[in-house]
């Protein structure tokens, strides 16, 4: 595999392929890591706090702009009643990954069901809780750009490789 | 208690003061008796279809005016990943009931998380799954109401009455 | 708008509207959120211990009194098995707000279930688990008095809007 | 074990040592088999409608007597936000259990965690879901009673040896 | 209430009125309250360690002989896959009290269900998850051995004042 | 929008831009839905029978060609201990989307659980549990490739508009 | 794969290999396609009622003798507070295998827990609920026996290859 | 019993009987207690790093390999969406034990349905979540074999014997 890394990108390009979204500040111990792996791939990004109940207005903008400024996917991260990346896939058809973050005593369950049980006509692409499934998230996104990014497909193929290869040489005490 | 029984209010009255909001109309199997509490209680009130995924600018206008028309509580029935009750309750200071509807396999333990787990700062008092949680709904926001309305109050007071009554009149085989 | 910041309300009004129960003195942790965020918004409140298994005859003593003495809406939080809300909405037309402590090893579940769980007849208006939920019930309160009180309402609009003044105003690292 | 079979208990003794209450007749479909129970082992029982929520005076009239009338035991279903049981055996020093009634969508999960996790201090001894419930609340109840009737005793046994005999003569096809 | 406060029960009482069983000696911590309210009561009880997978036997004979050594009830704690309770109430008359001990990943709820949901025939009355389980089945024991003590009904019920008082006696910060 | 209604792709296209593969036929009654969605927008799709624990080989198989085979998005639909879209997604870097199908007595919740929880590495895109994620995982391919194409985009607009209309055409009893 | 089909085994072999118990004759239609699962293998059963509450002494025999009549496994099914699997562990070293039987409003999470979740020395392999868990209990012991068994290894491979090609050869509407 | 205690088996036997394997060097936590059973019990085994995401076409190499090989069990753990066990399972007819591994906010419900709800054909024997399920999987590996070994099946009754009376000679405050 001849491509040689991609340098990263800035934690706010000027042109954004993915958008990263999330409820307030707090939630970026769980979002933080979705940005550093897009950064890691050298897939654009932004990184934005959107709250669905304290700036529903502001979630209907960023929504209703995100497929004209270029936005090839979203990732919404959200804890309890997690409404954003429901509310977001309702706005917009810029596909939509919702990440369940766990924010409440029951340990993201809620969120988890507050996202991935959409009804029929406004889907979101659900990961895992927490941080494996923020990083998930970033890794999905790059995937569905990669699909006409050959450069991009080429840094996931390695990434994935490398990881692989950790695991082979893994060793039990 | 001397108040006479209240003539049933129309089902869309011209000055409601009870919004019944459901997703789909197939939910009316769940909202229709809150609707039909109301009725009995001489509420003045309105039923609507608003959808938070698939008529979500409407939801907003919805919510934006609801104060300004002069409703009260808006009652809000939601089935699966149900946003409904908790958007209206970002874009109202009017207080929302939520009622989560079993519409998915998980008998309404997702619409209830989604519905209740709402984070500080908008409030949805939400009722039990499915129509006892409807009409407990529509009990709550005559209660609500009540507080000022002598009337209603009496007629409140004598429901409960009756239903003591019918419990304390209840033979077993 | 011109509303002045209400001066906080004192911790046990004279003529309290809300009344704030709890099972016992520890679970002033999770109800002392709810008695602030009325003293910030300037609701007078009462704050009890009223627990339904260890003093159930003052638990109908206070339900009982509780219109009489111009309560407008109770707020109540119990953990476990918890019955206060619903037996305090038993016997009295106040709104009752339900609170559903963490306060054994099932984190909730039980309390959640206990409070929102109520037959058709005698509504809970049920809050999130823990604090959000007692901030929540006290925010509701509050919107439930401010349909009468214009400045009470004012005061609810600008504690939105500041709120959502502090989430456009955050920034991620 | 000479002991002839008891004749069945009158449906509703003059002397009873068991009260079976239930939140409705409703419920009767569950509690049955426990007073079928009590009857076929010849212990004295009376069944009654007893509300939590829609009688709660009438409950604690009923908790309050329990002891000079000679109960022994209290056997109390109940289903959804079950306060049924735990109210009682707040009221009364009489032993209560409790049988969950799976009454709404949750199959008596629900009723389960509101009638098993009582805070310290005020025990319910809680039995299983539904009909197994009710029939082994009628057996506990019975053996209760049987530590000091030795008749009783006898019949409980013959009854087990019944149940094993039955086991042991099961073919399969 | 003229009964003078009893004295405590030694820890291994000679003729014991209640067995305290539990499958290892680390669920004392769970356990222990329920010996140290059966102590302040006055019952005596005994306390062993009776596992139902490492001692099946041993389980078997505790239970044959529990009926003749005079025990009126047997209070029974375990985690997990619980079956402590349930098969030593397949093998007695003697009223069995489950306690679920919260000892594996799950919080308790594996062993809350491997209890209470008993098939018709072997009732098993169960308490709480942990210690305020352990506490109450130490209570109902009380309570079932107080139907023939008046003075043990007399502590119970001083018991409960005290615990009645004291919350009466709760202020709030 | 002037494009046209697409004309409905053969439900096994030669060049297929979306794969919908299911362990089983009996899983047809929800995977149909999403191939009859795919169809309705005019997108190329094939549907297949695939099995993570009876073809393991044919699994790989499927997965290593999926990329050079043109395919933009794999739909996969399972249930019970569903592995088959996580091992897919483990095979190749084609996006997948993962269907819970309700196949046991748990009604889904472990299809999902064993879908949306993916480690860190291996990303799949969830949906809701049956129809309604079916179609929405049908929909969500659809919004992935409509980013290059626009004339897809414009189908996709168009059916939500006809949703959204729908919505606010229905009338309530 | 030369040998031939396996001749099946008569439904209460003399000298069985695998002993399948459950509960109670109502468990057939769970345990039964265990039995049929073996028949077709050629593996020698018996299928027995053992109930572990209603015939305790029974259960122990039944284990204490599995060893010396020659069991190389035993399956056994039991549903609720499921305790015949573990209660059979714990009296043989002969390799249990438990099977939940969905037999309660828990759908066979209750039994699922406790035949799983037994403590660190006694282990049962457990399967799936229902039906599903009954033929892989059989598969799993004829595995197990397969070891030292050749013959028997050939007919599994067979099984699955035809399982394998039934798989490939269904095709979709 | 006059076997001499094995020897510990070296931790990676060249000629292993049982296979331990997980997706991750940091699941050793938890596998590692399965591999010192095995010592203990002085059963050959080799450890190894194996995972269904990161390493699949090691994962089917594995199990290809592992009946030649001569391993007659496998023990397999994982955590989150748990592949590990149902792939390995899927691949070999060498009975195969799978171990849910506490990995996520989900405490293990997540792996344990993952793994015990596999589809009737390819069985997984499922042991509790976490270290008393790891150490059970190399007791039933233990067992399995001991089935044929004789001087292991009196190491494993020599073993209980032990832990019968610690249990016996365990002493409560």
């Amino acid at each position: 595999m001849p491509d040689a890394p991609a340098a990263p990108a800035p934690s706010d390009a000027s042109s954004p392929l993915v958008g990263v979204v999330m409820g307030s500040k707090s939630d970026w111990g769980i979002l933080g890591p979705a940005c550093e792996t897009l950064a890691e791939l050298g897939v654009a990004y932004e990184a934005r706090v959107v709250s669905a109940h304290r700036t529903p207005d502001w979630l209907f903008e960023y929504a209703e702009q995100a497929e004209a400024r270029g936005l090839r996917a979203i990732i919404a991260g959200a804890g309890g009643a997690a409404h954003l990346p429901g509310m977001l896939a309702a706005k917009t058809l810029v596909p939509v990954l919702g990440v369940p973050v766990p924010a409440t005593m029951l340990n993201g369950v809620d969120s988890l069901l507050s996202i991935v049980q959409m009804p029929a006509g406004v889907p979101v692409g659900t990961l895992a809780i927490g941080k494996p499934g923020a990083i998930n998230a970033a890794l999905f996104a790059a995937q569905l750009i990669a699909t006409t990014d050959p450069a991009l497909r080429a840094r996931l193929a390695r990434r994935r490789d490398e990881r692989r290869d950790e695991v082979l040489a893994q060793t039990l005490p």
